[in-house]
């Protein structure tokens, strides 16, 4: 499905982008920009790839990692982190967005021909999607936003839901994905602008 | 043996308890809350079944995850949380050694069948027992309570140690295993109320 | 290789007692500074072979366990703690050295075994030397130096690179190797005594 493989791209680019700006946020060296933009965007898939005993996608192909090293280098050539905060502006956020569901996507497609259940195949397309960032956080000692805040991981959870949900009617194929793809979206942008929340308890 | 199924369960009960308490405290929303009792009550075992290259348990089986789902349901309804701390009563202490003991008896038989060594048996008990809880207080920022109190990681140690020592001599079947089982109840019950606790150095 | 594997061995004990020193200076007791130590010396190994989908090397040899075992008695005899910081004196900087080409060495080999592509072999060169110390820096709460601080983790990624160079090229054995070994160690002090520093952005 290339829609499906362009969304990955762009969503590896908004993912490797998220890293560095986090990392020279945090005062990191070259090496650790690196770590940081390459654990965002590709972390995730690797800790999927460890759980579902698959070799790592990322060290078989090698187009993830060239993203992430050009994600640097441009940045730096155009000294991005100098241009003030992108984590708002709108071609972010839909970046951001198609990299979320894509990933959760490509996540819950590779736990349910693994065969996992119901909730091997959500916790997948959440672990694919928001795993590299969360990696990345427990690393730089922040607590990962996922667990605080926002309607982010509800997203990557639904869809993996709807797919797992489809698979038991066999509905499976291009259409079927690319609703999921545009239901999330919406979703997320929806949650975005309408500053959706999960409740808290107590 | 299904007394150390009963154990299972009983065990993933509390540990999900223990996570859902920890999640309320740290104000987390619904995802992180989920997210944090499905760790502490099966992020061993994911972490146990990555290190044996096997298929993930909880992906393949629905108990487990029906249990979590079930404990956070309960004890948002029952307001658990405005209760007072559980964690210093009996019957939360009797569970949460059930759970000990039970995973890490089933972490010492899963790393003797992998062929493991004797560090692989011992410390593969306690990734089981105890590795969900520390992934949690690695995501919440928390310096996991295992590394620097009392007696807990001890019990699953020698749980493992003594299971690989009857393995030398072929020594398996029901009646062995209830009496590590019985042992390890044993022994963590006494270390608790007798707040036994391992040297420092220094 | 013989020479590689005296060079593991001085690593394992030098990673094992860099472990044991942050363990004491953090006040864990004596199951927390096992798992430190144990941690620093071979965790990086066990993520290893989780993503190169290997039995684990720690699990399946007794050697390197016995080592860590052995230097936490030792320096517990000795109190070696109480004897000052280590972690500049001239022997232990030979010996962590040592300690991350040789890991170095063994994490590229076995990712250019697992047919891994550049940044596969890279990383796992980085991991196999470095993981470890960063499980343990995230277990205790601390930034992993790595991140932000000194030429340490470039010295393994060159490494790296220069043994998939190599591989290209079908230049393998005895030689390569030990060259390659050469160069990581001699770079490593040189970064060292010189105080290099990678370059931070903004």
């Amino acid at each position: 499905m290339v829609e499906l493989e362009v969304a990955e791209i762009i969503g590896t680019i908004a993912f490797a982008l998220s890293g560095f700006y986090v990392a020279v946020k945090e005062k990191l060296d070259l090496l650790g920009i690196f770590i940081a933009s390459f654990l965002t965007a590709l972390g995730g898939g690797l800790v999927r790839d460890m759980l579902c005993d698959r070799a790592p996608y990322t060290f078989t192909h090698l187009l993830p990692s060239i993203l992430v090293i050009a994600v640097i280098l441009l940045s730096t050539l155009l000294k991005l982190h100098l241009k003030g905060e992108i984590e708002k502006k709108f071609y972010f956020i839909i970046s951001d967005t198609l990299g979320l569901v894509s990933f959760s996507i490509s996540g819950a497609l590779i736990a349910l021909q693994a065969e996992f259940n119901f909730f091997g195949v959500v916790l997948m397309a959440l672990v694919t999607a928001v795993g590299g960032g969360v990696v990345r956080d427990i690393l730089l000692n922040r607590v990962p936003l996922l667990l605080i805040s926002e309607f982010y991981g509800t997203v990557s959870l639904l869809v993996g839901a709807i797919l797992f949900g489809f698979a038991q009617f066999d509905i499976s194929g291009y259409l079927p994905v690319m609703v999921v793809f545009a239901f999330g979206v919406a979703l997320r942008l929806l949650a975005y602008y309408k500053q959706w929340h999960l409740p808290k308890i107590g």
